[in-house]
Order: structure tokens, then sequence, then C-alpha cells
């Protein structure tokens, strides 16, 4: 077991949640106030056991033997049964829940960190528990009492699992464009009609039901997005005996996905023969919106299996990289001298460090988005509460996006470490290649973050204020250290750039130029992510450098490593933001004024 | 039929042939001297309809049912017998060689183009014929009187297939670490003992035997590359008979690669019962320079495999952003008007755009240095010849690297515009993007090019310069027509750039600082290749600013999207390399000092 992918480094947790996250301080808030280190590291410790010992030794053998659609039902990977009830029996679906609705009330902040050993050790095998505490999670926020009592409790104790049912075959990036239908029936309920597509754990055999939290239209709804309610459609309905009758939820078939193999993917159809009751939650029509309550937490989830899947892969280069022999140093002139690891060669440590930087950059962004969250939901003081909320609502297009991309590029450079090796399924780093690559499709493809980064969430109200104070907050504690001046300058520089870049496109668009103002969308997310992750390797270098002195010989290292990744990302990463800023400023118009004829 | 995938653009191949290319020019050379248009187009629209009939609808079936192993031989896909017998027929495996050893004695820049075709349709099924003609080659160019006519004659037919057997477990990148031994024996032949590791198409059942081109150490050979000798060790060897008997090579085992499915990688074990015949080739120790041929031309393949890969996933997906129909323009308002087809998208154009700027740029690249390695083989001016030859020499690590990152970045943002879609195998788009991942990897990583370019070959006599007096010329053209003044402005400052930055790398290698010089390499790597493809992009554009005015309308079509990517391409892409340049001339040092134990 010495040498097993430790999934993420445990090292790094620590310092990321207790030396620059001061995740304890959480404990503060009133929510958290049983909390303490104590209760952190038993949740912590028994993730990544959970993750080391049961998800990750299951994680080959799912990836190869992926659901299967037999007679209408699906059938997925024997071992998935009892990752399931070890998940559900350690908390994992409650972890973050009230103590009221039987949750173990932990900060986000804790909970995505354990998480993230659950993802990075079985991506799909996690997946049913992300997707069954947000099901549950919408009844709780907006549901009735009955539903709270009936499936909310059955959810986040594991009995039952739970969906979100918004795409449709005509209706993905453009949800306005649903049309399953909900109708009501004289016993309170309503009678759904429908098809839906891409529905992760949509069915399975590890559990008795499955809840979808589905979109559709209610009679006489407006069209559009105004026009979408949200109903609890169960796969089985309770009965007045208390038992479980079919519901008239069909698996109508299996999309065979290219990675997350434990995790089937399914075309559901409901009321086939006119019996698919469902139950609104909320209030008619207003179901986008709450359902945007679990989309924005599935979107923070999405960042997370993206730094998940770039750690394990990463940790895995780092191995191999450190073992495999190959070649010798520029200069060395005996062909009779030993190879050296590859480690030893400044391009193979270029692929690593690049690796580190993209992962523990974004898990630190994830930490911090995480802490956001707990505030905005706990705080009892109100304006710190909605400081928090605008802070997260503004990242979390990058905390969604900057994992997905920079982790797909970090995945394939794990792979190319491994040489030709890593293009044999022998070997681990394609899984995660392909793992990795649905995070920048799902809740959101990145085209659609950068559009709503720019087109929105950048310019809500005191958004982007709140953030440069964060920055400067974090350039103030960083000028107390022995860091090089030069990247307080350059990052300052930044900060400035992007905020007149972001006022010029303001002005853009209230002046009638909406597709000029976001024509480089993308471009500006990748500039407006590169300064929030440089912002976080600032923030982790400031307590490295404080730290190094007095530690000891092993956090000596770890601390380097920290000091050695910043240097990294200010001396690569940041200088890009101009040429991307010039892109955004002048609008350059080259894919704008191409026709669809001329490609 | 209408709608098949069109692999390449037939109308980007004329292009690239006729009117930027000037490949009619070469039919001047004597050895070119029967041919013409006729000829060319004879040759490439066999290719096509070959690539279009034959290997693009066995695609999915053998991407589905790799290769297996058993008994201890390897049976492939029962389409690859009729799509090898189709290519030999053709004469693709004699396409570049002389009539005097039964070829077509076509240009390689006409060949590489029909070959493309027959890459995208079917990456792996071609891997054969590629493998077999640079095998054939060697033997054609090194090779005694003997192996000419019973190994290369029957090779060049596609009686036999042939391999280069180079890897060992130990020796991947290093090839001065080989151990496999040939010992001469009484015959005049050697006895060969050893273990080959990733040998493609090393087994199979298509053709009645396989030749290995075997790196291998003679008795007494001194260590490292110095030592290394080429020998042809068949799996059956010819009896006095003239039949085949078994010659003692064993398929030790199979690789699972994740892409390139037609073909088989294999482990081959060399004389177990110290029974394996094989015939030495050219001069004792002199292997890895007779090698070099071969892995020169596989070089250029691999280029052209990644832009024939990305090119076949860039037409799936405008013809995906043509037809399926997804949300609405930024500012309409009203929810009921039809959704528009995604190519209508800003940022969906950006993909496609930028696909097509990598697609057409790098198979405009090949396509000149293809042209290169014609005038070098061929032309009667001994100047002329070496002039080709620097620059094909200089130009090699581009072809080959370029394809392979930017390919794989087009390929995934192909799968991107598929969304949901696109991360299933119902689509085809991943099966590309894994196809693709090999081309980073075999024939040299990216890295090992990277330091080839910087440690050695942009230093090569004249090379540099005569690349300079290329990109001269190119610019002196374009003044003549009516193309943005700051693109002139804009390479030359480039080109002038990376002079400056050249030298003074040298006069650091030469100082001593052989690590400093170097450290770079991946990043010089990339500047390089960016102001190279932005050459091609400039002689791309200035063709088609001079053909506008008088073309019909689907060729004004043509040139359009020619001049907006050639746009795209100077503004997004040549600005990049002011950041890269400062990067190797400041020697930043992260990944440098960074030790193996602080990852």
């Amino acid at each position: 077991m010495a040498d097993q992918n430790p999934l993420l480094s445990d090292r790094d947790v620590a310092f990321q949640l207790y030396e620059v996250g001061d995740a304890l301080g959480l404990c503060r808030l009133p929510a958290f106030a049983e909390h303490g280190q104590e209760t952190f590291d038993l949740f912590l410790r028994s993730a990544r056991g959970l993750a080391r010992g049961l998800l990750f030794p299951a994680y080959r053998a799912m990836d190869e033997a992926p659901p299967v659609f037999v007679d209408g039902r699906v059938r997925v990977h024997p071992s998935m049964r009892a990752i399931w009830s070890q998940m559900a029996e350690l908390g994992v679906l409650g972890a973050t829940r009230p103590y009221a609705v039987g949750g173990q009330q932990l900060p986000r902040t804790v909970a995505i960190v354990a998480e993230a050993y659950l993802m990075a050790g079985n991506l799909g095998a996690y997946g049913y528990a992300g997707l069954t505490t947000g099901a549950a999670h919408l009844i709780e926020a907006f549901g009735s009492e009955w539903l709270r009592r009936e499936f909310m409790r059955r959810m986040y104790s594991g009995e039952w699992t739970g969906t979100m049912a918004l795409t449709e075959p005509q209706a993905g990036s453009s949800l306005g464009d649903i049309t399953t239908r909900a109708t009501p029936a004289d016993d309170g309920s309503y009678r759904v009609q429908g098809s839906k597509i891409f529905i992760s754990g949509g069915d399975h055999d590890i559990a008795d039901n499955v809840v979808h939290m589905t979109l559709a239209r209610l009679p006489g709804a407006p069209p559009g997005v105004k026009g979408i309610s949200l109903v609890a459609v169960p796969r089985r309905r309770l009965a007045a005996d208390g038992g479980l009758v079919d519901n008239d939820v069909a698996t109508a078939g299996m999309i065979h996905k290219i990675g997350w193999k434990g995790l089937p993917s399914l075309v559901m159809s409901f009321g086939e023969r006119g019996d698919c009751h469902g139950w609104l939650v909320g209030e008619p029509h207003q179901g986008l919106a709450y359902m945007f309550q679990m989309m924005n937490e599935a979107r923070i989830m999405v960042g997370v299996n993206g730094i998940a899947t770039a750690s394990v892969a990463y940790h895995e280069a780092v191995r191999y990289a450190r073992e495999r022999r190959q070649g010798r140093l520029p200069g060395a002139r005996d062909p009779r001298a030993p190879q050296v690891p590859i480690v030893e060669h400044a391009d193979v440590r270029r692929m690593l460090l690049r690796q580190k930087a993209i992962v523990e950059g974004g898990l630190a962004l994830l930490v911090q988005v995480a802490r956001y969250s707990d505030v905005a939901e706990h705080d009892p003081d109100a304006a710190a509460r909605q400081r928090a909320q605008r802070l997260l609502d503004l990242l979390t297009p990058v905390a969604k996006s900057f994992p997905a991309e920079r982790g797909f590029e970090a995945n394939a450079l794990a792979l190319q470490v491994h040489g030709g090796y890593g293009y044999s399924s022998e070997y681990l780093p394609e899984a995660w290649l392909r793992d990795q690559k649905l995070n920048s499709i799902h809740e959101g493809t990145t085209g659609i973050h950068g559009l709503d980064l720019l087109g929105r969430r950048v310019f809500a109200d005191g958004a982007f204020l709140a953030l440069a104070d964060e920055f400067k907050a974090a350039v103030a504690d960083a000028r107390t250290v022995a860091l090089p001046r030069v990247w307080f300058d350059q990052f300052e520089l930044a900060v400035g750039t992007i905020a007149e870049l972001t006022v010029e496109l303001a002005r853009r668009g209230q002046a009638g130029e909406a597709e000029f103002m976001v024509r480089h969308s993308a471009d500006y997310l990748d500039l407006f992510s590169t300064v929030v992750v440089t912002w976080q390797w600032l923030r982790q270098a400031t307590v490295a450098a404080r730290a190094l002195q007095a530690a000891n010989a092993e956090d000596r290292s770890f601390y380097e490593g920290k000091l050695c990744a910043a240097q990294y990302w200010f001396a690569t990463e940041l200088p890009r933001i101009d040429h991307l800023v010039r892109l955004c400023r002048e609008g350059e118009d080259s894919y704008a004024r191409m026709r669809p004829e001329w490609f």
C-alpha cells in the first residue's frame, strides 16, 4: 500500500483547509459551533479511507464493465452496491445538511474536500451521491412537508437515489425549449408525460427507487424559461399500504458515455401509459429558479470533479516519473552510465509542475468558493451573507470551467509523462482523461459559462468590487512576507486591466453592441480565470513563505514545492492575459464575420 | 452519400497542391517528368475513393473490435484483408518509389495528400501501409541485392508487410540502451535474440509474412548509439525450396492501445529457441543512421496522421453545427421563435474556425515539407538539393509536433461542438480524439522534438537562414496583394525576434550553459511552430486574396473562409510568441529548480 496512489495529497488538503483556508474559522458561525478540527478530520479520514479502500480499488473494473441495459432495466457494476451503502453510512449524502434532516451540518468547505477523495477514487461511483444530495436538497428547500417526509428523508439516508431530469433531445443548453408536460390530477399530484435524455443514474440496481427532479410545463404555461415547473417524479410511487408500485417511468435507452463508466446515462420516458405521477415542488413556473440551486451546486461539484480527476492522474504521473528510468542528462557523455529517472529531465518536471499548478491552484479556488457558500448560507450577518453570495455567484463559472479546461490539459500531460504506456489501457491515465472530458460539457458547456460570466455575472451589483477587495487583501498579506515584488506589481496590474476591460465592455453593451460585448467571452473567461487562480497561488505562496523558515525538513519540501508552483504560475500563466485582453477590447472579428458556408 | 464526411476538403486539397503549393512545378524535375495534373489527380481520386468507400465505412467497426491475441497469434479485424489488398493494388505502398522497384515515382507532395485521405478514413488501417513502405524503403536504400529482391519487392507489392522494431522495455526514447543481440552465423545471416515492445503491425493475418526492421547490437559493438546495427528479421524465413518456414519470432503479448484499433501494438520476442535469422542491412554499427531515414519519414507521416485525424473531426463538427438547432441569438427575445443552428453562435464558430486554422495551416505546412523532400531527393542541382534538405531537416520537428499537439486540441473542440452527444461512443469525435493522442508520443515525444529542434536542428549549417529566406519570399509575394499591412509588420517582427532569440541561446550553449539553452525547449518549439504556421497562413491568404476578385460564388466562399482563418491566426496565435520568447530568453527557472521530492 505504501506506493498506492494517494488520490489527493493529505498534506496539501491540510494546507488548503487549515493553513490557507481557515476552515476552523467557520466554527465561529452558529451553524458549525459543534464542529472543530476533530470532527472535520474524522470525516476527512473516513472519506479518504473509503475512497482508497473501496472506490479506487473498484475503479478499473467499473471502467471496463459499464452498466448494461437489458429488458428495459439497467444493471450497474456489482461493486456499486457496497460502495453506495458505505457512502450512505458514512453520511456523505447529508454531510452539509442540517441536523434537523439527519445531516452532519458540516461546512461545505470541508465536505467538498472529502468528496474530492471519493471522486478521485472513482468519479462515476461518487456521481450517485452528488446527484442524490442535490435532488434531496431541492425538496428540502422548496418541497412540501409531505415530499420532505416521504422523499427527501429516504434520499438523504440512501434508501432512494435522485437525479436531475432537465435535458430533452431538442433542449440541452436551451432549457426554455423543453416540452415535457405535467397536468394536474384530482389527487393533488400531476400526470407527467415526456422524454428526457442524458439522465445520469436514471436507473440502476443499487437502491429501491429513483426520484427524478424533472423540469416540465404545466397547462397554459408561458413559453420559454418563464413557463418551467419543477416536478418530483419517482420511478415507483408509494401505494396506500406504504409499498412501492410502478409509476410508468421507463428507461428508453442508454447512452454509451466514454467515461464515468460506473454511472449510466439514460434516456427516460415518462407516462407512456398515461400513469406517471409527479409532485409539484414549490410554485408553478418557478422551476428553473429552483433548479438553479441544484445547478449551481452541481457546477461547483463539476469543478471538484475536474480537480479530483486531474489530481489522481498527477499523483500517478509523479510516481511514474520517479520510478521510470530513461535517458541521461544533457551533457552526460558515457552511454554506460545508468539511466536516470525521468523526473530528472527538465521537460518532464515542466509537465509535472504544470499539473501541480493546475491541481492545487484549482483546489484552493474550490475551497475558497465553498467557504463563500458556507458564509452565504450560515453567517448571522446579512451583509456578510450577501457579500459572500455575490462572490460565490461571480466565481461559479470559473470554479466550474477552469478545472474542466485546465484539468483536461493536466490529464493529457499525465498521460504524456507515461509515454507509450500512457497510450494503453493497461495504465489508468487514459481512463482519467476520458472521465475528465465530460466536465467541459455537463452543467453548462464552457462556452455557456463564458457567456454567463461576461453577459451577466461580472456586472452583478457589487460583485466585481467585492472580488477586487479580496484581491487587495491577498496582496496586503503577501507584502508582509518575502515574495518577489514583481508578483505583486504584475498581479495588481492584471487586476486593474481586467477592471478597465470590464467597464469598457459594459459600456459597449449599454451602447447596444451586445454581440461585440460577448464576442470574446471564451477569452474573457480564460483571462478572468487565470487572474483568479493567480490570486489563489498568491495566497498559497504567502502562507508557504511565512512557514518556510521554521518548518521541518518534510514541510520545507512541501513549501518549496508550493513556491515553485506559484513562480511557475506567475511567470507562465499570468502574462498570457495581456494578449487575451487585447482580443476582447479590440473585438477581433474573424469568427464573428465568418459565415457558415465559408467553412 | 451527399452528407457523408468528406475526410478532407477536396477544394482545399486542390488549393494546397495547385494554387499554393505549385505541385505541377515538380514535374520540371526529371524524376517526375512523366507526371502531370492528370496522373496526380488520378491517384488522388483513387485514394479518396478508397478512403471514402472502404476505409471510412469500416472505421467504427474496427474501433469497436480491436485485434485479438489467441494462441500466440494475432487476428485483426476481418475488414482489414480487403483494405490491405486494395491499398496494395492502388499502389499506395510504392507511390513515391522509383519505377525501377515497381513504384509510381509520384512526388511525395502528392502522395502525402492522398495518404491523408486514407488516414482520415481509418488511421489504424492505413498504418500497415506507412510502416511497410518505410521498412521496404530502408532495404531499398541500404540493403543488399538479395534483400531487395527477396524482401523489398514482396513488401512494395503488399505480399509481405513491414515494421520498425526499435523500442525495448528499458529503451524507448533512449535507443542507445537497446540490448537485442545479433550474432554472425556461418551462412552470412545473423542469429537474433531479444525482446521488442510497441511493435505496430508486428503480427496479423492480412498477409503472408512480416519483416521487422530491427535495431540490435553485434558482438563487440561499442556502447550507446554508436553500436547499433540494423537487421531485417522476417517472421518466417525463405527455405531453400522458396517456401516459408518459421523463423523463431514470437508474439509475446499485445498492448491495448486506446486508439488506432485496426493496428495491433505488440511485444515481440526474437530467438527464444536460438533459431531466429536476421540479415544485416548496410554496414555494422550504422543502424541508427539508416533508421533515421525511416524515422524522419515516419515523423512526417505522424504529422499527416495528426492533420488527417483533426480534419475528419473538423468536417464532422461543421456538419453537426450546421444541422443541430439549439438556442437563439443574443438579443432574440421571443422564446417561440425557432431555434437556430448552432453554427450561428459566435462561440461555436470560434471553435470551428480554430479547427480550420489548425487543419489547413497544418496541411499547408506538410505539403511544403513534402515538397522540400521531393526537391532534396530529386533535384538535379546539388545546391538546390542541399538547401531543400536543410529546410526539411529543420522543419521536421514542427511538421511532426504541431499536428500532434494542436491537432489534439482541434479534436477536443470537435467533440465539444457535439455537446453531450460528443461524449458518447454513438458519435465518432471521441474515437478520433483517442486516435490523435498517440501522435504526441510515437516517433519521438513532443518533448524530444523540442530538444531536437533547439538542441540541434536550428543550429545546423545554413538551415535557419534558408528558412528566413522562405519567410522573406512569402512576405514579398504577400505585399503584392490586398492584405492587412499589420500582418507583414507583425510577421517580420516575429521572424526577427526568433532569429535574435536563437542567436542568444546559441551563445548560452557555447558558454557552457547547456541546461539553460534548452530549458524552455517546449516553449521554443511552440513559438517556432507558431511562426512557421503563420508563414503558411500568409502564403494561403496571399493566394486567396489574389484569386478572390475573379472567383465564382462558390470559390469566393472558399477564399473568404481562408482569409478569415488567416486573420484568426494572425490575431490569436502569432501574438502569443512574445511571452514565449521572454520565457526562453530569461530562462524562467521554476521547473528547473523544482526537486523531485518537492512534488
